[in-house]
């Protein structure tokens, strides 16, 4: 059975810079979940920000494996109940790829607990991607460094927290380097971050780019069952101990009451 | 010169529970300050949840080298400004340490990205935390364990991020066991979650566990210059750039102009 | 088309304690075998320690995707060749499992660069082996936690590296705790060590313990192509340099000459 | 109490290649002291490969804090006793820095259990070095990146475990990127390995690579004292487990008898 892609775009540049329009006609969403459905083993829908709740719905999510982000400009027009439902669904095991300027989306920034920052210059140089960790599930059949002739530079420090893995770091032309493809685990989920992106190039027509996508895509997946419970903070009764042990000492909690958060 | 230690207790549980208020007669805070005073390289005060801000206004914090937390029952009265406010000094490069049921606070998930849940179980039974890594100076002086008597019982799944390291995990006489001592880096700022500390019973009053504490806020301090700027997202003009590289292709901002965010 | 899975027994134990050959008359590789063949998508095959080459000549290791390690009492009967043969297949991305007392064999403390060394007691105790990554693949289907009545105990401190994640952390009853489910990457090439599985007891008769050896040989598989290559360190000549640079200043290397190493 | 700081020199290069010589006409080892003396809270020696026991006799490593390595053409003349000795004294505690081409020595092979290949470039073209991690100890008073007009390239992909944390990062001028600056922790010692140092540049004379090597050797110190018996497995009995428990089940190991391995 296919895994379940969800592609969300922000869908704003698209239909008010012509520069953006021209380069993807039907959205950037459109063609990232175009760039994704080349693997028939990915089923892939899309959704965007006007949508009602952000068009990430909780029924929308229950049935997502993995979700791609792509948003810039209007980070902030993301509500925090949809960040909150999201962060719940990664934690439960849905996979979540953040593209390019969706590294400031609350979103990302919800699951890192870091600012995310970084240093840009939108000059249209070239980047070389390098794969640092060649035999990641994430590299899987990429050269071992590949160039966007016109990106945007993105430069260290990336206020990350430490990554999983570190799977591609980037060379600009200007001088500065990146770390292009990070991995984290919160929860459940499995989180990769990929640099490229920037809307106003045709990042997301370069087959190379399509390839880590779709690897990330399947990567993320996890055919577990959804981890149900992971934000509760059950209580063990006495009595239910595994070993068998005496109440002793004062205590705060009555039998049976839930525990403070 | 000595590190500041600044102790901010929740100091509830201490003016409401008579078991409590007989073990802290003077609230956590003070015995927490009392273990960390102990060492002349620590200069410590204290804070609480009812002065103004949240005990936390933007001075106190500046001036504080390492926070140490202890919240259990009253979570919701720490405002989100207060969690702003603490989870950026973190990152600028103030160390944080997170006293036991402090991991369900604001300002831990909040730099966790985690819903760090986990069982528990209040019968005053046996712990036994063990050193794991043995040569962190986190162990610095501690024996290879050493039991609380009574204890509340925290069980695995501990849902937290895979630490940079992990040096003390607990064996309870129920059966279970937990990551008692974990410790990140969040931007500039480290750290550290160390697991006992339930209010009806005296482990504060445990001279290892004042050793671990002290360990912790030496390292957990950062001498280095506070990192500025970390949640700015900078610009790089094209003609300050290292590398001589000339601006090419379409663009989305204006010059001058901020990145979105 | 199946996974090939490669069980390497020491084989000593079982044919020279009675104890042990009464719980595993075919010898241990052929037991764990056993519980890894019950899944289709594993094709397995067993070797031991008196074949030609310590049963593991380059060509048996070349057709292993996960080769798994059970040794004891004859660590040092593994020659230094085999342990470089098995080390390069995992930097070229072979699965490895190393099981129990296979700690203190010369591949594991090989790949680990540690002493590997832990306490450890053979009192047929109590053993509860916690999930501390509940879907981690290497977890999947697993309970929260499950016991083995009669094992022998490890004890912390292991003298590993830190994980790239831990699964598993065991408790005992007489006291200890221990990493018994850790993870790292090599090169190429998936590392799991799992804890249990002393010789005298029936622990590879269980059914939990099966299903986390099945768990793990398909967590350690890579399908991605041999990592060739990796222990060369090439050069790349000037004019082969993907940006244009000029030759300049002194050199040590003769043009086509080789690295040092 | 100055930390002690050993400083071990190849020391062949600077006597046969005249260009080398040139540079450093002392000897690398003795630039690298040069550069590592100006911090006071560094009392620092030197040796080198030809003195006795390749310059590294036990005693000699007893009284070293911190060990710094330079190497390239003669990694086979250090003896496998001496790469013991030293992994030895890393597991015990004793600081460890690898410079350069270092990364094909057999102390660092040893200890990273990996490969640690890379591609390499000798054109003295311009490194540009990237902080990564701006308040990690190692980056203390660096510029945010600094450049080195003339070095060897190193490329990735350089096979080495994920670090503990990564603080710096390197741009080439001919498009390469590499993990330039890595920490790692083995037993009870910090390791960092930096790339810079070529031997037919000035690089050891650069005033920015003597702040991160000062900057390095204090953070590879541990003030703790030796680990002793790291690479021991002891034994438990049973009359001395922290709670009761009866001897269960058949055993291989007689009492007191020691564990294979």
């Amino acid at each position: 059975m296919a895994i379940k892609i969800l592609v969300w775009g922000e869908n704003v540049h698209e239909r008010r810079d012509q520069a953006v329009a021209e380069i993807y006609p039907d959205g950037m969403h459109a063609q990232i979940a175009r760039l994704l459905s080349s693997d028939p083993a990915l089923s892939v829908s899309t959704t965007t920000l006007q949508q009602p709740q952000n068009g990430l719905p909780a029924a929308r999510l229950a049935e997502a494996d993995v979700l791609v982000w792509w948003g810039h400009v209007a980070h902030d027009e993301v509500d925090e109940g949809t960040v909150e439902r999201v962060a719940q669904r990664v934690w439960e095991g849905m996979g979540l790829i953040v593209l390019h300027s969706g590294h400031f989306s609350k979103v990302f920034r919800r699951l890192m607990g870091t600012p995310c920052s970084l240093k840009w210059r939108e000059a249209g140089e070239r980047e070389r991607i390098w794969v640092v960790n060649p035999r990641h599930p994430i590299a899987e059949g990429l050269p071992e460094q590949f160039a966007l002739e016109n990106e945007e530079m993105y430069g260290e420090p990336f206020s990350i927290p430490e990554p999983l893995e570190t799977v591609l770091i980037s060379w600009f032309q200007g001088g500065e380097v990146f770390r292009s493809g990070v991995t984290y685990r919160r929860g459940a989920g499995n989180i990769f971050y990929f640099r490229p992106g920037h809307e106003t190039y045709p990042t997301y027509h370069n087959p190379i780019v399509g390839q880590v996508l779709r690897n990330a895509a399947k990567w993320a997946y996890s055919p577990l069952p959804r981890l149900e419970g992971i934000i509760e903070g059950p209580n063990v009764p006495v009595d239910q101990a595994l070993e068998r042990i005496s109440e002793r000492g004062p205590k705060v909690h009555a039998p049976g009451q839930s525990g403070y958060r």
